[in-house]
Parts: C-alpha cells; structure tokens; sequence
C-alpha cells in the first residue's frame, strides 16, 4: 500500500481496496487472493467534532451508524491505535462491490476506511496496524478472519500463519494466473455459509487439507499452474456450502469442462470462482458457467479478472 | 536418484537410502525431510531361482522372510510392476538406521531393496514406481503413508500432495538449514504412535494445521528459516504422542531455549527433532536435549546434521 506524505496536515483523503477470494479453496481462513478492478472507496474529510461519521454509507442496505459499518468500525479503530480519538472524521464509502456476494466487499470497505482514516493522521500507521483496525470491522460485520482482509491490505496472494499473534505470509502470485469471478443471483447470508461447517473433521481431511494448502504455496511460488489447480480440491467448506448454492455444482464441473484449473465457492458464496491459465480460457469458462448457473435458473454476474498485486491504495486530496 | 546405465546386463548391485523426518511438525502424513548420514543399505545380486531371497536382514530383529522385510517386499514389487517376477533376487541388508525410531528406517529399507532391484532390470523403473514399491513395503510395515518413503528416494524436503493419484512436490530446501535428530533410548512401536492420533480434529485445529504447511512451503522456498520455526507448531499429532514420550516436554523446551528454531516429534518418534540455523547452534541444541533426557533419566544417541539432498542411490558392482 501507498501512504502520502505525512507532513503536511491533510484536510481529505479517499481510499481504494480491491475485493479478494477468501478461503481460496482449502485454505479456510488462511489463503485469501486480492482482485482486480471493482472494489470498495472510501473518502474521508477531517470534521469539526471529535469522532467518526459516516455521511454515504455506500448502499441503502448499509447503516450510516459508524459502530456497525464495516468503514467505520475501522476508522475508529485507526484513531484508537493512533491515539487520536481527539480528530474528527466523516466518511463517504463508495461501495463497488456486490454486498453478501463473498467477494471480500466487508473487508474492503474496512480496508478503505482504514487507509483513509489513516492517511489523515499526522504519523500514519503501519500496515500490520491497519489489518489490525480491518480486522476489528470484519470481525462485528462477517465474523473474525483474515482472509479478505490481509490481501484487501497487502495485495496479492496471502497466508494467515497466525492471528495470535499476527504473523502473515506474502505468497509471490505466479504469472499467467486469470481469476474468473460469478455471483449467482441468490440470497446467503455469511453467517449462513459459516453455520455449516463442520465443528470437528475426520482426520484424513485434516491430512488432505494440509496437502492441498501447501501444494498452493508450492505452485504458486514455483509457478506451476496446473498444481496450482490440482491443489483447489476442497474437502471441507466447498462439501458443507454447496448444498446451500444451487447450480454450483453444474457451473464447477462446466468449468473444468471449458479449461478451468480449478474451481471452487469464493468466500462462503454465493459467488464462486475459477482459475485459468489464460483470459481465452478464463472467458470461456466465464460463460460456460454463466450457461450452468442459467440452466439453473439463475442469472448471474460474471468477471473475468487477474489477481491484484497493489492491495489498499490512498489518493490525497 | 541415480541410476546406473541399463544396457550392460549387471550381476549385483547396492543401494543407499536416507533416513528422514516423517510428520514434519504439522505435516502428518504430508512432509518429509531427507537427513544426511546414516542410512540403510542393500546389495542384491542376481540369484538362480525366480523370487526374492534375503540372505542377511540386516539386523537380529528382522525376519528374513522377504513377504515380511521392508526390502524384500519392495524388491518384489520391483520385480512385478517391471514384469520381471522370473528374475531371482538375493539381497543382503546393511541397516544403518536405528529400528523403531521414528527416523525413517522401515521406509530407507524399502527404498533401498527397490533401488537395488530396480538396477538388476534390463529397463529400470522411473522413481515414481520405485516409490510406488517402497510404499508396499511400508504399508506392511510401518503403515500407508509416503512422508518417510518420498523424501528417502527422491531427497530433500517433499509434499505428498495425493496419494490417490500420486502427487508429490519437491519443495527447495532452504540454505542453512541444520537438523538435530535425538533418539531416546526406550521403546516405541510405530502402531502405537499411529493409535493415539485423534480420529476427528476439532475445526480450528484444522484451519492451524493447514496455516502451518502452506507457512512451512513459504518458508522453505523463501530461505525464511525463522518462519520456517516458527510453522513448526503442530497441534494435532505432537499433543497426542507427546505422552507416550517422557522427556520430549523438557528437551523440546530446552532445545528451544538453546536456540532451536523449532522442535517436534520425528515421525512417531521416539526420536525428536530440532532445527537450527548453523552448525554451532544445533550443537548446542543438541546437547540441551540431551541434557534434559538425561535429566528424565533416559541416555539418548544424537546427531547434527543437515538435510540430505540426493535421496537413493545406487551403486553398481
């Protein structure tokens, strides 16, 4: 991420983060990849009062109570871990992203209102603070993970070691990887796709699970794309969500069908995702699952898209 | 591994196979290091009769009845998966690695017997069928796993991705990196090491286990020895075996303090593992170690040493 000069006492900033696939096949709440183009802004304007407001809250589903929304939550965390309760801020939030769709959009929008709280302080923080802060927001909106954060923040391909304490693993995104991203026209709320799982796992999915998520890390620095695809086999969210996401499983096997190297839910749905090796392939994928969905009786939303390697992005002014 | 010219038709030939960290921290089923050092060792030559012969088990312990020994089974499946049953194998066993000990001998003796036999055909076999033998051999022996049998063929640090279909990763092991290997005197059989192992693993130790092999991937292919300590935290089978093993609490602790970047169980142990970031500190890791099972009253045999890179080899003659 990029933080202007802190010198000068700034009156506005606006801030940018991309949305992100978290639980990136087997990696629930460890691998989450950044995304390019839509995402979620976030401009803030130093106000008279001490405290956060959210004058646009982006959406009419979303509240203009800063305590509940994503982009406030984090900017007050900012403040807090500044020790600037003193300062005064008022937020517009730009919402580009699907709301509920597990595209990332809650932690995008803490993202974005923590990097814009954050480039109106005199010393700004750090990243690992801001994660911090988003962290605090995804936590009261979509429950306390890190996945869609941290590469909402950082950018790129991202591993939770640990989030006590924190300790986070840039993965390198290898070239050529082509995302293609979609949203089902269907309710699911996130507590509904976390409601499912399991509370205990039988061993040997244990054991699988550990074998997929390295083996992601493996291909994904070495570049190995058909690895990186293999490694997509998800045998603990994907068998417990799917069965709330109708039309998943026809769009999947049309997906690997038309090329794809791996497809699985992105986040706990309804969007769902697949990966290629090239955007001819990743546009015939698009629409071989755009045809699944509507056979299913489902219109959908899709992108085709490439990994974000840049993460929260801050605009002065 | 290398494999001697098969267009001479030879009379005898000898192997050497690595022991090796199975269970790698978290990587139960999953990682496996190669050691350098000891390691078993198999001299086949040509015999009259079709069938597999071991003339010396390498050890008073182990039967020589070839259905029954690591190598003679491997042997044979040598034989068979090359379509060769009528050729006639006589093999004499040099057991380098301690029995029973956590360190990868069963799975050595496997890859060992399989090299051997494998540079008596006429068209030997590529080493993902020699793994496939060796695997026999350790199904029987020790159990179905390939965290002991991959490193000890193919060297270094390896992930079994499948089993079913076979998928294997070598992941570069990271310069600098020491290992201590410190073997406890006091018996523990492989099954019961296996027996105490959760059958179902509550969800969050799933997700920790998952975050510590993909950190450990990263780790490695990144040269980041500290983080590479830091993933060795494993949750799921270390608890569960750490009773049957008095003495590995203290000398974990001590090794830890001696400035070992982590510390487990290798394989079912008994024998436990450090790693070190020099040849310095995992000296005096390991004398920590051995100071604290000393302390708990077991005398114990330990080796510094470094990860062994090759794997099997064979030597013709």
């Amino acid at each position: 991420m990029k933080n202007p000069d802190a010198g000068t006492r700034l009156h506005a900033a606006e801030a940018f983060a991309p949305g992100s696939i978290g639980n990136l096949g087997p990696g629930l709440d460890v691998l989450g990849l950044a995304v390019s183009g839509i995402g979620d802004a976030v401009r803030a304007e130093r106000g008279n009062a001490p405290g956060v407001v959210i004058v646009d809250p982006g959406h009419p589903d979303l509240s203009n109570d800063a305590t509940t929304h994503a982009s406030g939550i984090a900017a007050t965390a900012v403040l807090r871990l500044a020790g600037a309760e003193d300062l005064g801020l008022r937020l517009w939030v730009r919402k580009g992203l699907p709301l509920s769709a597990g595209q990332g959009g809650s932690a995008a929008s803490a993202a974005a209102g923590a990097g814009a709280a954050n480039a109106l302080l005199d010393t700004p923080l750090p990243s690992i603070k801001l994660i911090e802060a988003a962290l605090e927001a995804e936590t009261v909106v979509a429950g306390r993970h890190l996945d869609n954060v941290a590469p909402s923040i950082v950018g790129g391909l991202v591993l939770i070691r640990s989030m006590d304490p924190l300790d986070l693993v840039s993965i390198p995104v290898p070239t050529g990887l082509h995302v293609v991203l979609v949203r089902p026209e269907m309710p699911l709320r996130t507590a509904d796709g976390r409601r499912v799982l399991p509370r205990v796992v039988p061993l040997a999915t244990t054991i699988h699970q550990t074998a997929q998520v390295g083996a992601i890390v493996a291909a994904a620095t070495s570049g190995d794309l058909a690895l990186f695809g293999r490694a997509i086999d998800d045998r603990l969210a994907e068998p417990a969500r799917a069965p709330l996401l109708p039309g998943f499983a026809e769009a999947k096997r049309a997906a690997l069908d038309a090329g794809a190297l791996g497809c699985s839910i992105s986040g706990s749905g309804p969007t769902a995702f697949a990966l290629a090796d090239s955007e001819v392939v990743a546009g015939r994928v698009g629409e071989a699952m755009r045809q699944a969905y509507t056979n299913a009786g489902y219109a959908c939303d899709v992108r085709v898209t490439v990994p974000d390697l840049e993460g929260l992005r801050v605009m002065t002014g």
